[in-house]
């Protein structure tokens, strides 16, 4: 008999009909002999239904009360749930995020975890009940007020639920059939893994891969929880990510996956002096204004008056931002001008065997430059490598690097390799 | 400056214009120097379509799973309210009826306040917040459970919080202009009531009318704190509900008004004998299955074997129950069978001026008899006098009475009485 949380996402909990059918999931779990808490997110277009409503009573409405708003939305779902698997035959009481002792710092819109009190579930699951919790949510230590942990706050309510409870694996339920090695929009060729380690789950969540969100993977990597990333509409294996394990295996790929991400636009600052310490004093203000620096290029200077160009990316959404305060400082920091693109995308190529397989880099760079696409930034880490290209160039991009690792579904796995990882 | 507690209903909550309307509203208030807390029902139709779900999921939805999905409707309506109070450059605040301290007993769907333990709101308040409660909710003292107080539950909570933080004032906005002597669609002739006592409040709100209930009434006359009900949808004066001060006033009417409920059925146990302890032990197992009996005739014993009929009324949806009860103890009672009749209706006249006015039951049954309305049951209290009739003939009814007793609005005041009420 193992401890199982089960979490269930909107696209799962569409209208009544689905929440039936997730309830008889949920109760042929229980019915197999394990304990089971399940985590929901709102129903379907709650979220956008509340969100909309917010929009005609306020431009602007304040964080606290959206937090209020929003949290509706899974107490609606998780009663329903509780009800229909009531209604089974199967004794289920739903709780709150505050209820379950989710506590978070006072950040409204995108709290986070500081602790989990899981006592009351805890009691729960110990009489029997199958425990349903509103996932999303959580109440601040300091203010004790209602937060929310910002979109895809459900997965890491199930991860962190789990590790306190000491469950035996955290679910995903989604509506694909697991983690793939591209997003399969892009890439018809994508397939399924079935088998991905923490740290490349969390590269690939860093690097855009949406599945799965990047805080709960680190959850979930801190308390050595399995994942189980599965379909709510089929009953196959889905993706199991898991800890790596020295040795553990020993033909897993290279190459995890192909990531990307078009959510980040890259401001350059031109012809800033080339003296010590003005970098510094560049990301010192960038910082100050809250944004979230991701990848940086510094040219190499040229000319006598050795001026160079620094460029750096950012989320779109904070780039106006950026752009002010730096513009602000124009005269401080002595360059030239500012430029802004929002017109780039990422792609990342994710694999625990990079670390023993020297030349991953040259193959990338060489299957782009074949096609004639052009990499505008570079970074890597030591299980990545990302590079900037044009947005327009990114789906062949990805394309072209899942086809050159031979990650495609029935093409020849090239790069396969016995590595002890 | 005042401080007041505002209650709006659903119907006053209907969409984002009318959540708009309602903010301006609560911050004239506030602008015209007050302190304001404000209890919100549901948005309009929130509940009934919560409702129609949990019916989609489940025939038998468990009771405290009801009550977690049911207060998901004030929450929502609370805050958008507060968000659109915002957007009119006022700082709003809303609370649960948990965060509220709203403490209840632990009966789902209709659990009673216990106590309201204000401190935070009363915080909120002294830092200058416009405050926003969930009304109809609270949580359990024994269980810390979420629950609900039933329909019409948000005026409890209202007048509740009103008393516990010592409120000048409660305002109960609704969508008519206050308390009528009739049911305006019933008898086009009532008029609105400027001023009626808690008591004879009381026992309209027992009796039938709609716009107030009983429990909340009970609040108020317990801490006697006034009440003004009036339309969120006008700036007329309405209805004050205060308490009953010896001498007040020397020209109030003998009647306050005429109730109607249709809400009742009525048993009839024919041909129990008539012997001591009989009837007690009728009512002891009617009691016993937690039926609610209003009215009882027993009639005179006839013929020689001493056996009589006795006739009780109960809501019609406890009926069943009260039947099956006493049906199984037909050989221990001795009775010759059951009649359970739901086309009756209940006409009461209430008016603390009855105290010093005799006659009005003669005058009431005089005008009922005139048109030839049987009466089937009578019961009065001290300010008083119901009738039972048939269904079909309660409106003519209500109107003959509203006529007979001068409270039409265009007729003669015949029974005003200058009474040291």
């Amino acid at each position: 008999m193992s401890l199982i949380v089960q979490k269930y996402g909107g696209s799962s909990l569409a209208d009544a009909d689905s929440i039936k059918r997730v309830a008889r999931r949920i109760v042929d779990t229980k019915k197999a002999g394990n304990s089971v808490v399940v985590v929901v997110s709102a129903m379907g277009d709650t979220t956008d239904e509340l969100l909309d409503l917010a929009a005609q009573v306020s431009p602007a409405p304040q964080a606290r009360e959206m937090d209020m708003l929003l949290t509706a939305g899974e107490r609606m779902s998780m009663a329903l749930v509780s009800m229909a698997i009531a209604n089974l035959g199967h004794s289920a009481r739903s709780y709150t995020g505050s209820q379950a002792g989710v506590i978070t710092d006072e950040v409204h819109g995108r709290a986070k975890i500081i602790d989990v009190t899981p006592g009351r579930i805890q009691q729960a699951v110990d009489e029997g009940h199958i425990v349903i919790v509103a996932g999303f949510q959580g109440v601040s230590q300091s203010t004790n007020e209602i937060t929310t942990l910002g979109r895809g706050g459900s997965d890491t309510t199930a991860v962190a639920l789990a590790a306190a409870i000491k469950a035996d694996v955290c679910e995903i339920y989604t509506d694909v059939d697991g983690i793939f090695t591209a997003d399969p929009r892009i890439v018809p060729k994508a397939h399924k893994i079935d088998r991905i380690t923490n740290e490349e789950m969390q590269e690939m969540a860093a690097q855009g891969a949406k599945v799965l969100m990047l805080r709960c993977v680190e959850y979930a990597r801190r308390f050595d929880l399995p994942i189980h990333v599965r379909s709510s509409f089929s009953h196959h294996e889905g993706t199991w990510v898991v800890n790596d394990k020295e040795g553990d295996t020993v033909e897993d790929p290279i190459i995890a996956g192909v990531a990307h991400d078009r959510s980040e636009g890259k401001i350059t600052i031109v012809g800033i002096p080339d003296s010590p310490g003005r970098a510094a004093a560049v990301f010192r203000a960038v910082a100050g204004a809250g944004l979230n620096v991701d990848m940086i290029v510094q040219n190499v200077s040229a000319g006598e008056d050795k001026r160079t160009d620094i460029s750096f990316t950012v989320p779109k959404d904070e780039a106006p931002k950026g752009v002010a305060v730096l513009n602000a400082m124009k005269d401080e920091l002595g360059f030239d001008r500012l430029h802004y693109d929002d017109t780039i995308g990422k792609l990342s190529l994710v694999g625990s065997g990079m670390r023993s397989n020297p030349g991953i880099s040259a193959t990338l760079f060489q299957a782009l430059a074949d096609a004639g696409i052009n990499i505008e930034m570079i970074s890597t880490s030591e299980i990545r490598v990302s590079v900037v290209t044009s947005s327009d160039e990114l789906d062949e991009a990805v394309r072209l690097v899942h086809t050159a690792f031979g990650l495609d579904a029935d093409g020849e796995a090239v790069v396969y390799a016995g590595t002890g990882r």
